[in-house]
Parts: structure tokens; sequence; C-alpha cells
């Protein structure tokens, strides 16, 4: 079957051909109907040969993906050939404290044990077929479009589980502020309409990618630059944003999203740019919680396909081939995709 | 002045002439802008005498109140003649652990101490002029309309408290029952639609009830009679809803709500309408929470004015003179006031 | 094999031999080294038939077990024959909403599906061997010793789960009431007394049970009569108490329940005893949130077996053998078990 | 009066003698019991003239402070001549709205309107009389001891309310690191024992200091050096500690604060050593939440006493006349007090 992969460290993803696997007992074999492309992916084919840790080459990309079960296991319960589903991404043992919770993105035995997520170790969705290690990673896509939806496993996961962390700071008369307006902002301003009271406030570098914030629900978008804080003070009353959810994650970016976060607010670093926000006492509003969160649980991924089947959260698509899928690539490396884009194997 | 007071148990509220109070030390008098008309007043009037705990009588009514500062006793800082302000009404003792954190309605002292909230117990807001036993219980308007908010200090703060605390419960695909679309239920569902993830289910009698319930934003509006349960089990998958609110709280309300929660969910039981709802195993849903609120604390006082100040709660008002304040009761027993009804001193 | 059944409605339970099972796909056969005795049996004994819903007669009891893996089925990793094992009891589908967070106690799907937990619909533990559904359904010891910890699969993890609930309001300064100090109860005041920071108030029906009450570590221990409200809120500088956990759940228990508990504090009744506490606007304190918690999550039980691991809560234990098994039942009728009765099938 | 004053930036403090200071409408006058020397005020002492932010000189020093009400302004209520009080620090303004839920320390008014903590900008408790803005900042003794617990309201109330904050982490087979058992650490300790389920695991740099956290209840006491971390993640099984409270706050102590911290965790950087922890992604454990608290809630002060009172935390303490109190400083600046040292102005 046809599969992308990256081959080498510092290589760009290619399609090659490789054998179609088969489903061991309590694993599951989908055809794979849809693949999102993300900037982890960058990221992974970015790190040097020294400070890899995604396995071995070569390497199918693609962490989030959805299918059409071709095959199950022995012992395989709830899941049957035909079934339309979307993979929960962050595998882990399924027997931990945090695994018995459902929260595998922070399994404490991934590491010792050698479980990769697909994509980012194991054999990921950018393939005509793709290997599920175990049913319970499956989640039923309910009459969901699974090409416009495929992104919500990582894209619409991730910005949810930070935001989930700090809905109780985002009650009556509190703002909330998203940097970059991407594949994972543009998912996160829409989420935080739908299940916060805040003002939201988006900032990014043009004016193209504040369009789009301001379709999906913004109220307000601002320039992301050296302004932009006294934009959001304005906009507070000077006491800052309750909630800043940082997606670009660089030296600029934190450090805004540090000026601009109100006493007892929360920063979210969630892109992997580089960018470290120091905390200490004077150097950041009092009682400010910074994190770098990572992913999301289970139930979160169901909480978020049943709001895209309520239709309050919608991901903006683009859409390629498997043979094209190198070209989707180089248009993110360039920042010009528009939302998210996805990977359709069978077209 | 003149002010419409209890005067005999079991009577009609008239209007009588009264001296006019002044500021002591600490106090503060207010003229009165704005005085709200509640199912509490009346609550108040049908205590037979030998349960009546309101005080002494002739009881000045009016727990909602807002006015402009006409005179303030010596210490008293923070507010001037003139400011234009709103009463916060559960008076408490102001040291105590409950009201170090703001929460007067839980004053662990005001029983022990005797103190009375102004319109149940200490003479109240409809009246010319109003006396406030402590500056802290005034609540800047800044530039709210009074008239127009005063019900927000109790329509609008009780539902706001009782919706708070069940917000963790109302996120992603959540459900929110508002049982009674009247003064307190029609803000509920503005409040629940501004802060929360829910789809909100009114519930209430007749036709008209609901065609204001979804002018004010319920996804879905239902009459409240037997069918009512199997609606929202219908809406939820069967679930039943995350978060009910019964405004009415009558013996047949409170059984619908209980009926209607799903597991691990809320009833609040705000209506003083003399219903029950017994709770144990097998009698109500897994871990529903069953609660019975009062009021609010300050700080959730402020939060509902920052709401109002935003455009995203709006109280629909009816206006009546001092004069005509009976008229407004008798209104209210009947059911026929639309959203709440205000006496305007000054008109 | 030898095992305990209950086999015809309303009859006392026999031992017989039945057939050994063997572990399918994706299942695990367990030798069982331990199973506990809980008053959920007796109560599921006395359901009339037209009401019982606990699957077909017979029905082997025990959904307190341990053993040791005997046979894993096809599919089944990251468990191998013997493991030292307790079983997660409240067995549910593993994929909804709820069993993603590893809450299968409050699985949304059981019914439908028809998945009864062992010893309440399906076989239970009180045989020579037990069949688990789904190796996930199987928490490790990790050395400690059956016979003394496999009541911490239900005794423990259900006042546990109870208290977890309850522990943000049983901070500084509070106190919490454990009403019955039997099986549930003498295990819920050794979990108040390491995870909070409350005074532990024990109520029970005699001397006896006091003591035990005090021995594990209850601060004060009251008779539960007529006078235990007065001599609680007498602890309390007449506040009441901020959690009020009922292990008993009879008509007379969670009247005590609801009338000691603070403002804003917690009634958990846990007991099937047939009591139920009415709530609503003058019946209870304000904000008391009063409700009827089942069993718990997976992960709490993890948490469970590290609280037993690091020697914060112990068991008081009476063994019986699986041909004695019958009059472990007419000793806890009695009321006489001390703590709680364990099954040893191999003794 | 003698009062202790800091008089010239880079100075030392001098005993001197001031204008004793009456009572005005709303104020209240303290005959001055106990007041207790911080490291804060060192930290004030050292800042540059270009960077003082504390109003003007010469200052009272005394952010901690108790004493007997000796006189009382018109419009005063609740507090009276003779009565045994407190002071609640973080003065604010009252209004805002944290200040209506009692966080006068994170009054938004306070820079705005110039209010300054007595002490701290204000007149402190350093001198034999001690004014005081508002009786609400008063808290009542209930008779425990002046001298031992006058430091509870900033070395008792800033450990409890970073530790308030983590108890929702601090649960079954959880583990607490304090780094720092001076004033505010062993306190801290104390706790951490009484309100969480934690294992307390106590770092500082010599054996002293390790002796008095382990008599005041840290069930593990660590060198703070190189092998800090690796001790920690050793007694952790490699996972690292669910809440880390870091009071020296220096460099070399936020770097083991954050290498210590599970994912999930807390880091609380109580101390104003200048150092700073890099936040971001990779940076630290996933979803660690790294904050900067500053001091405590007005009711959070009210729990701590009832802490005191019912004998769950005492304050190590030396004591010095008002005449030796520059000596108390000498020794903290030499890191040789014990606990606290505390100035009796009567003595």
């Amino acid at each position: 079957m046809k599969a992308l992969q990256y081959r080498t460290i510092g290589g760009h993803p290619e399609v090659v051909d490789v054998p179609q696997p088969t489903a061991g007992p309590g694993q599951v074999l989908l055809r794979v109907t849809a693949a999102g492309v993300c900037h982890s992916d960058e990221f992974v084919m970015n790190v040097p040969e020294e400070e890899y840790t995604f396995g071995e080459l070569p390497l199918t990309l693609g962490h989030e993906g959805a299918g059409i079960v071709a095959e199950t296991g022995a012992g395989v319960t709830h899941v049957a050939v035909g079934d339309d589903v979307a993979v929960y991404g962050p595998w882990g043992c399924g027997r931990c404290l945090n695994c018995s919770a459902g929260k595998e993105n922070y399994c404490t035995r991934a590491a010792a044990e050698g479980i990769l997520p697909p994509g980012l170790g194991a054999p990921g969705a950018m393939a005509e077929y793709m290997l599920i290690d175990d049913a319970r990673h499956l989640v039923p896509l309910h009459g969901l479009d699974p090409v416009k939806n495929v992104s919500l496993t990582d894209a619409g996961l991730t910005p949810y589980h930070a935001i989930k962390k700090s809905l109780p700071k985002l009650g009556a008369g509190s703002t909330a502020v998203v940097i970059g307006t991407g594949g994972l902002g543009h998912v996160a301003i829409q989420l935080l309409r739908v299940l916060s009271g805040a003002v939201v406030v988006a900032l990014d570098v043009n004016e193209e990618k504040l369009d789009l914030a301001r379709q999906v629900g913004a109220h307000h978008a601002l320039l992301s630059d050296a302004g932009a804080v006294a934009g959001i003070r304005d906009l507070t009353d000077g006491l800052g944003a309750e909630a800043v959810f940082d997606f670009v994650g660089r030296p600029e970016t934190v450090t805004t999203a540090g000026a601009a976060a109100a006493v007892e607010g929360d920063v979210s670093i969630v892109g992997i740019g580089g960018g470290l926000l120091p905390v200490g006492f004077g150097a950041i509003g009092y009682d400010v919680d910074v994190r770098a969160p990572y992913w999301g649980s289970r139930s979160e991924l169901i909480e978020v396909f049943e709001l895209a089947r309520r239709g309050q959260v919608e991901v903006e698509v683009e859409t390629y081939s498997l043979d094209d899928a190198p070209k989707a690539y180089e248009r993110l490396a360039a920042g010009k995709v528009r939302g998210r884009a996805v990977i359709v194997p069978g077209a």
C-alpha cells in the first residue's frame, strides 16, 4: 500500500510503497479515510539525530487519523468491520493511574514500555491502511464527515484540553486571548465562544489571518506585535486577560502571553516554537498559572466530537491526495494553510 | 416620605407616610430610584403570625433597591453624595468567615445578631428614601439604568449564584433545564446562554411564557406538564440534563426536576413553592446533587452587573409608581407580570 | 468447582458445584484468593421477584474479588498468568463518555447492553474460579495481601469516591460525620483522617461499634440517637458539619444527616436502607448538596490501593472458608461482623 | 511613642520616638502586643531608591501585627475597646471585585488609590501603637496568645494560601515538597500534614534546619543540593511531586522546584530570592502549573487562626523587645532565626 514516510533525518516526506499490515489479537485495521497535517510533524522532521526520540526510521506520518474498520483481531468487541471511526492519538499503557482515567496523553508507563503514538513513532495515518494497537483508541464518528473532522483529534482536542482547564476562570466579565489563529487557534476561538463567558481576543501576524479569526467568532482581532499587550490592557480596564492560549509558542509570543495575563489568570503555552516564559515574584502577575499542556484525554475527544455534532465547532479544511501530501507540508511550512490541511488517501 | 408597607399579618401592602431616616456613622441614605417586586414579598405576606421571622411590623417592602446617595454618615469612604448605586440585599455581620469572603447571604452571625435584609425585616427600598446600614452594601451602577437593572440584585443574582455552582457540569454536550420563566427564570436562560456550553430547555405552563423563554434564548421550550420529563429525555439521548434549575419549587416541579436530572447532574431548587424532593438510593440518579440555594455573594453581584454592562443580560421590566405599587403585587399574584415589575418612586 | 450461589428468590445462599469457566478472547480467568461479603448481597437477596434486576438465577455471589491469573484469552496484554490482582467491580461498556474516563460505575450503556457487575448479575467471586470479561477490570495488588485488602474494591472504593467529592469542603476548621462504622464506615473514618483537615465524628448504635470508630481514628464517637444532632451542633459552634456520610441510609439516619449538615455542606447517602431525605427551601441548610453516590471509578480504586500500600488504610477482617460462607451472611444480618467478612476459597 | 523605622534608603532599622496616632472615623487604634519580623522587610530595605515603591520614608516596619483595641473611631461597629485582635495585612480598597470576595491581596484599585499595607508603606506594627484604616482589617484572636500567633498573619497565611490552591492535587498517593523550612516553610509543613494526604518532603541547607522540619512533621528531609531532585524522584517512583512550594525563591531552588514537579503538578514560588523558572514545551513536565502567589485573603486568615485554635499549627517563636528589634533583623539576615522572630513592644 502507499504511505507517506519520513525516511531519513533531515529529509522530506516521501510517498512510498509498504506492506499492508494485518490485525493481531486485540488490534484493529483501518482503511484510512482522512489524515491531518500538523506543525508537530515539521517539528519531528527538524529534530537532529542525537535528540530524535520518535522511534526508528522510516516513520509513516499522521497522528490525526480517521478510517473505516477493515479487520478486527481476536478479542475485539464493541467495534465491527465497516464502522466509521476516528483515532485517539496519544496512546498509553491503558493500565496506569492516568490511563485508567482516560488520560493516556499523560501515561506514566509509556516511556518505560516504549509506547509511541501513531505518526509520532508508531506507523501513522498517512497511508491507505493503519493498524490500531487496541480498540479502545477508536472513537465512533456517528455520522460526522471524516475529512472535515479528522483534525479534531489533535487540532480540536489539544485546544479543548487547554481551554477546559481554564474554564473556571472564564466566567462573567472575563477575557480570553488566542495567539495564533491557524489549525489549533481557529478551533480554540470557536470553543471559547461556545463554552465560556469570555470576550475573545485573537492575535496573529497579518490581516488575512485576523479575518479568519473574526469569521470564526473572535470579538476582537489584533496584530501580534509590540502593541498587542497594550491593546489587550485597553480592552480589559488595564487588568489583563483571565486566560491566554499561545498556539505559536515562540519567544516573542510567550512574552506577550505573560504580559497580557491578569492576576490569578492562566497562560497555556501550547505551541512548540521554542519560547520559554520565566515565572517568579515580580516577573508576572500574582498567581498567574503558567503551563505547557499536551494533547488531551479520551473522554475529552468524545466531548469535542459532540460539539461538532451540534455544529458548534467546524474545522477549516484544505484537502490533498496522498500523492500530493508533500505539497501540503510545503504550504504549511510557508504559513499558507488556511485552517488545516487534510490528506485523503482514497482521493 | 411615602413608603409601601406590609402593616398587619395577612394584610395587603399599603402606601403610607413615614418619617425620612438620616444617616448615622458608617451609614448611607439613598434617594430611591427603583425597587423590584418579588415573589418573596408575597411569601412573607403569607406567613402566619406564629411563624413570622421578618422583624416587627410594619415592614417597608423592597429587597431589590437602587438609588442615588443623598447623605453619608461619619466614617463612610469610597461612596459620595450623588453616586448612582444598587443595594446588595443579603446583609450580614461583615466579620464572620462567610462574610469575610463576601458571602453575606450565608452569614453565620445574622440570626444571633438579629440582622435582617432590607425589605425582609429592615426597612426596604419601596420608599422615597432608604437607609443603608453600611457602605459596603452598595455597588456602583457605572452608568447602568437603575430601573432596568435594579432587579439584577435578586432576580439576577439569585439565578447567577445557582448557575455558577453548576457551570463545571455545563460544558461540551451538556443540557440545562430552567423551570419557570418569570422574573428569575428569564434571566437564568440568558445567563446560561452566555456562560455555559449547555443546550437550554425552558419549561413553563403556557405558550406566552414559552415565547418569552425562546425570545431570551432558550433552545427548546416545553410545557411543564406530565410529558416534560420525557421531552427532556428525548433531547438528551435518554440521559437527562446536567443541571436543572427550578424557579417555581412546587411539589410537581421539584418532581420533574429530580426525574430530569442526569447521573452526576445538579438540581437547584430556588423557588419557594413548598416542594420537597426526596433524595436517596434509587430515588434519583446516582450522584445528582440536590440543593436549595439562597441569593448570592457581593462579588457575584458585581459580576452580574458586568454582564449587564456588556449587554449580555437584560431584564424584561414593567414599571409602576409608588402609589400604584399595590397593583403590581396584584398582577404578580395573578401570574400576569412579564419578566419583573419595578416600582419607580420618583415617577 | 465450588461456588456460593443465590439460587431462588427469597432463598439462602448455598455452596454448590458448577462448571469451571475458561477464558475466551480478551477475557481472563482468576483462581480466587479472596471475596468480600457485603450488605448489598443481602439487599439483592431481599428484592422481590417482580423487581429483581440482577440477571438470571442462580447467581454466584461476590462483587469484591481478588485472585491469581490462571488463564488469559487471546488479545490480552499487560496481564500474565500468575499475577496477583483485584477486580474492579462496576463493569461498564468501556467506550461511552463515562467509561472513557474510567467511571464505569456510571456507564451510560450498561443497561442497554445488559452489562452487570460480577456477583450482582454476572458470576461473582465466591467460587474457586472467576471469569473476568476484560483485562482492564484487573488492578495489580503489587504485594498487598488479597485477604486483608479485597474489600477495598467496594468497602474502600465506595467511601473513597464519596469522600473525594467532599474534600474541597473538608479543609481547615471543618467537621465530617460518619454514620455507621461497619464495613464501609470504619474505612471512611481512616480515609477522612488521612486525606482531609476535618475533625471526624462517628455515629453508631452501641459502644462496641463506637470503640472501633475511635480505634480507627474518629475524634469523637456519639450514639446515633435522638441527641446526635445536638451533639454535632455542640462540637461545631452550632454550625453543623461540612460533610455527612451516611453508610446506613435508613429513614432515621438520613434525617440525622440532613439536620447535621452545615450551610453549603454535603450529605452523601451511601447506605441502601430505604431512607429518603427531602430537599427544598427551609427543609435543609442553604446550598447543602444531598446526593446518593454509587461505587467508584477505576482510577479511584488504584488510589485506594496506594493508600493501603502506604499503610494509611486497613480493613478489619473476619475470614471464612467457602463452605462457611453462609455463616458469614448470618452474622452480617445479625449486625455482628466487626469490619468486613471475607471468604477465602482456598482455605 | 517608640517605633522601629526604616528611615533612609540602604540604612538599618532604628528605634525612634514618633507621635502617637488617634483613630479617625471608621478607624481603630491598637496598642500593639506583638509584631513579626519577616524576610520581606529585608527585601524592602534592599530596594534601591529608584525602584522603591513602598511610600515615603521614614517607614515604621511590621506587616505582621496584633494588639488590643485602644480606641475606635466614629462608625466602627463589631469591634470594641479591649478586644484582642490580629491585623489582616494586605489592605485593599474593600470595594472592587476581588476585595468584595475578601481577596484584598489582589485588590485591583490599590495601586491607583495609593493603598499600601501597614509596614510596607503605611505605618506598621513595630511601635507601641498602630492605626488600622478600617475595622474590617481586624480578626479576633478569641483567646489565642498574640506573641505565639501574630506571625500567622503572614508566615501562616502566605503558605496557607499557596497550599490551599494545591490541595486538589494533594490527595491519595501524592507527595508535596517544601523548599526552605524557615518562618513560612516550617508552618507549611504542618499545614500540609493537617490538610492533605501528601507525603511531605522538606529541603533545606543544613541538618539543624532539617531537624526542625522533621520535628514539625516532614516525612522526609533532604539537603537542598544537587542531589535533591534525584532524592525526590526516588521517593515518588520517578514521577515527581504533585506540588512543590519554594519559600526561598533563589535561582537554584526554583530550578530544583521545576525539576521535581510531576506531570500536572504545581510549583508555587513564594520566596522573593530573585529566581525565575522558565516554562514552555519540553522545559518542564506537561501541565505543571507554575505560579508566584502573594499573601492571602481575609477568610483564609480566619481559617488559619481556626487551625491554631485546634492546635494543628504552631509557630516556633523567638521574642525580642522593641529596643532589641534591630538585633532580630541581624539574626534573620544571618539565617540564624529558628522559626520566626517576634517583637513584643510591651516587654
